[in-house]
């Protein structure tokens, strides 16, 4: 009942946490017509005077020490807000700040680059979508349990994504070691699959990925591509017009290649890779556990062709619990 | 009234006037407490399952003619969204549409790359989030008057950045001609002028600037900073611990450039280079006018100095009309 009858929803986190509030900020909206604000943790002042005692915070933090998001939660507690953790640690800062907390369950997460806790924060994200439409009266009783079921498929579709995405991201990571920069672009969930996957290429394998929504690129970012230059494009169910932009970007003499579920329909033109990862059935729902992988994967085996060790990168630390 | 009644507020746009549109979101929350959703324009549908009645749309489209502008402004009112039209174009399709229109009246735009139209977006979002903040009783009328007397400077705070940016922005511009790629970082509101200083710079010279909320450096983007790599910073009276985060990248090896109002109290450290733009006197409504032509004119330079035409980018039309 919290997240249904808020009267402003703010959803925090930074980094991957706040990708996974993004995915959050998304299936809200779209399962349930209830519009959060996603808010990167650093940014957190910026949303301080709209928060009163109406409004409910989704707080995402993988450790649950994050510094920010802490810092985020205990101010707008201050002002009456009340808090919905989300954390892989039991008893952390997190949690015992949190008025309710929602565990991830995921195990340890050594390495420093966050993976499989991105999809079980996604999973808990939906859930908590799911239920919230269900008290919205957005979605029937038998609707809801339908899409806990479909929820049901998640890890089945991780673990095929996986098997498919082995041979194809090394054999990608051989072509695009000496890449310097590339474009990864989705709509709508794709654009939100693309920040994370974006972010995961960085911080491992040092290229510089950047991300943003595919329906921008006319509006500017197009300019800068030129014959070779690599693009990515994340391509979810929600929204199969992102070709428009694969083909726009393919004239101009780019590289692009499409991530997409195999059971999606596209216009796919000569001259574009499509890398068909696992079927979804057309649910949304489903597709960060088809496409994300693939982009885990394809940052691994860069950073591994490029010498450098992907469970340290460098300049960062596991958990930032500094300002 | 509209605004600050307004049960949900949406604010839309794409590329520069989506940037614009950053502003607004801003300033409407920081002086009047309104969270509004900054939306860019291909991605309205993600939002569309919660626009009502009570939902109140600010459309930001220099033109007016913006296809995907449009789309949004049409779904939604045909849901009862009421709206408000900021545009440069006196009948145009935005301004038959909307129920109210706030004209930029800053003559016609006529290079592709959007310039002195977003600066004209910024003050007129400003005066609309004082007008606001003043109905929903955030500020006196004695306040609301001091801010708007506070804008009545920004004209002359503009035509002081261009003289003090000429320079160094020809100066930088030959440095940096050769670069890749580079970052482009603020907290708060320097985050927003961020975003579009790096649009600037893709647009017209190519160079692969991105931007991000310095805040989230040390969950990732920083890995990617070497000797060398090239960071501008846009430090703005609201967030001087921006710094923090220059050091950072300065101890990682980066070449650092700091763009801050002349009075703005920063510890600066040796190494890194600080570029002093117009006085603000502290008032975060002057801080666009101030540092946003230092960008411009480094995208003006950087494109002529690697041989192009900066007023005709390759792969963009000046309207984007289409899907």
């Amino acid at each position: 009942g919290l997240v249904a009858g808020a009267g402003r929803l703010l959803i925090v986190g930074a980094g991957t946490s706040f990708h996974a509030g993004l995915l959050g900020h998304y299936y809200l909206s779209r399962l349930a017509g209830l519009l959060g604000h996603p808010v990167v943790a650093s940014e957190h002042k910026v949303y301080t005077p709209g928060v009163d005692g109406e409004t409910v915070v989704v707080a995402v933090s993988q450790s649950g020490e994050t510094y920010d998001t802490l810092e985020a939660v205990r101010e707008w507690r201050s002002r009456g807000a009340r808090v919905i953790g989300v954390t892989n640690v039991v008893g952390s800062a997190l949690d015992r700040e949190a008025d309710v907390t929602l565990y991830l369950r995921a195990g340890p997460e050594i390495g420093v680059a966050a993976t499989k806790t991105f999809l079980a924060q996604a999973i808990l994200l939906q859930t908590l979508s799911i239920a919230a439409a269900g008290e919205a009266g957005r979605l029937t009783p038998g609707e809801t349990r339908e899409l806990t079921g479909v929820l049901e498929g998640a890890p089945d579709v991780a673990r095929r994504a996986i098997l498919a995405s082995e041979g194809a991201a090394r054999e990608a990571a051989s072509l695009l070691k000496g890449a310097g920069s590339m474009y990864i672009i989705g709509r709508g969930l794709g654009g939100r699959l693309a920040m994370e996957a974006a972010l995961k290429v960085k911080e491992v394998s040092y290229i510089h990925a950047e991300a943003y929504p595919a329906g921008e690129s006319k509006h500017g970012p197009i300019a800068l591509v030129e014959p070779g230059f690599k693009v990515y494009v994340v391509a979810t169910s929600d929204s199969p017009e992102v070709m428009g932009n694969a083909i726009e970007m393919r004239a101009r003499g780019a590289s692009v290649t499409v991530v997409a579920p195999s059971d999606l329909q596209l216009d796919t033109p000569e001259g574009i890779e499509v890398l068909k990862m696992p079927p979804t059935g057309g649910e949304t729902l489903l597709d960060p556990y088809s496409l994300t992988p693939y982009f885990q994967l394809l940052a691994y085996h860069l950073a591994v062709a490029r010498g450098y060790d992907p469970d340290k990168p460098r300049n960062l630390a596991k958990t930032v619990t500094v300002e």
